[in-house]
């Protein structure tokens, strides 16, 4: 098979999207995030790059709390406008009309209508050149409970929001079921 | 909308799963990792979660190098052998029938079959508690020549797999297409 070279970039696919919240200057606010990924399992941490000079990056360095919030396909133009505005000039909250709520952490913004709410605390921040890579470790998660079944998060009512960056930036739904990880590959296994 | 809460989990998909390559022992093996991000643009970087006792991660500190593979829908077994069997008792590459080549760096061994491989340098290891947070710069891209339109990857050919963890640990599909980014969210700009 023939290898075509593209340089040095991050081409990785499909990466959620997030909703990454903070208050700053005592106003809560949210920004688009589709670099967010788990860091470490006991105990649950999460790692999100933020460009420098984003306005919610200070919140979170102020105050060394933020919250993950996972958008459902129909907030995409929501989650999408967040991503091209700046707090500092509008907000966001009102424009998207977000309900705002808080657990456990008095300065984690939490968005009602994303069923999936992580509250965070900062564990260490890496200064990579562009961007600030944030650890967090998570202290609460909320699932609204309409997206359950059994009591479980439930995949298909979560209807979480899938980034592409190349060739053209979109968002897309997650298709077909295409094997039950931890058991396809034993197929392999047998084989050997 | 009522909230459920879930405790203390990395709760966030989808996730793209990436087979990570490095030579330990002095030959090639890959591991499968969901736990992948972009962690800085200017220079690319890219970010990997890794259960410290994992075989791979010995070959990652020890060389400092490493690559990042996106294996399609078609080696969905291959790629769960990968994370359901250890190097140091199988030899996965024959198993899984993996091309093996190799780009600038002497250290991190390229998939053929993936459409997509990144060659990566060690910048940092951070100790998290379970896992070493790994980050990488990005020192080239290789992409197979049938997986591009108009010279650029094109994703309906790659053809990447997102990771489920919960409720049932599944590999999915890419579905529709809901949104441009950058676009679709100024229909509210306009509404303010």
């Amino acid at each position: 098979m023939k290898k075509v070279t593209m340089g040095s970039q991050t081409l990785i696919y499909p990466m959620p999207v997030t909703l990454v919240g903070a208050n700053v200057n005592d106003k809560p606010n949210f920004m688009t995030v589709a670099s967010c990924s788990s860091a470490n399992v006991e105990p649950p941490m999460i790692s999100l790059a933020i460009r420098h000079n984003h306005y919610t990056l200070k919140g979170i360095r102020d105050k060394l709390t933020f919250s993950v919030n996972l958008p459902s396909y129909d907030l995409v133009k929501e989650t999408d406008y967040c991503g091209i505005t700046s707090g500092s000039k509008v907000n966001k909250v009102e424009v998207c009309q977000f309900k705002v709520f808080y657990g456990k952490l008095s300065n984690a913004p939490l968005i009602e209508q994303c069923p999936i709410n992580l509250e965070c605390k900062v564990i260490h921040i890496l200064d990579l050149g562009s961007h600030s890579l944030v650890v967090g470790r998570i202290e609460e998660t909320y699932v609204s409970e309409d997206c359950l079944t059994d009591g479980k998060p439930d995949v298909n009512k979560v209807k979480p929001i899938a980034y592409i960056r190349i060739p053209t930036a979109q968002y897309q739904c997650l298709g077909e079921v295409i094997g039950k990880a931890y058991i396809i590959g034993k197929e392999l296994e047998l084989k050997k």
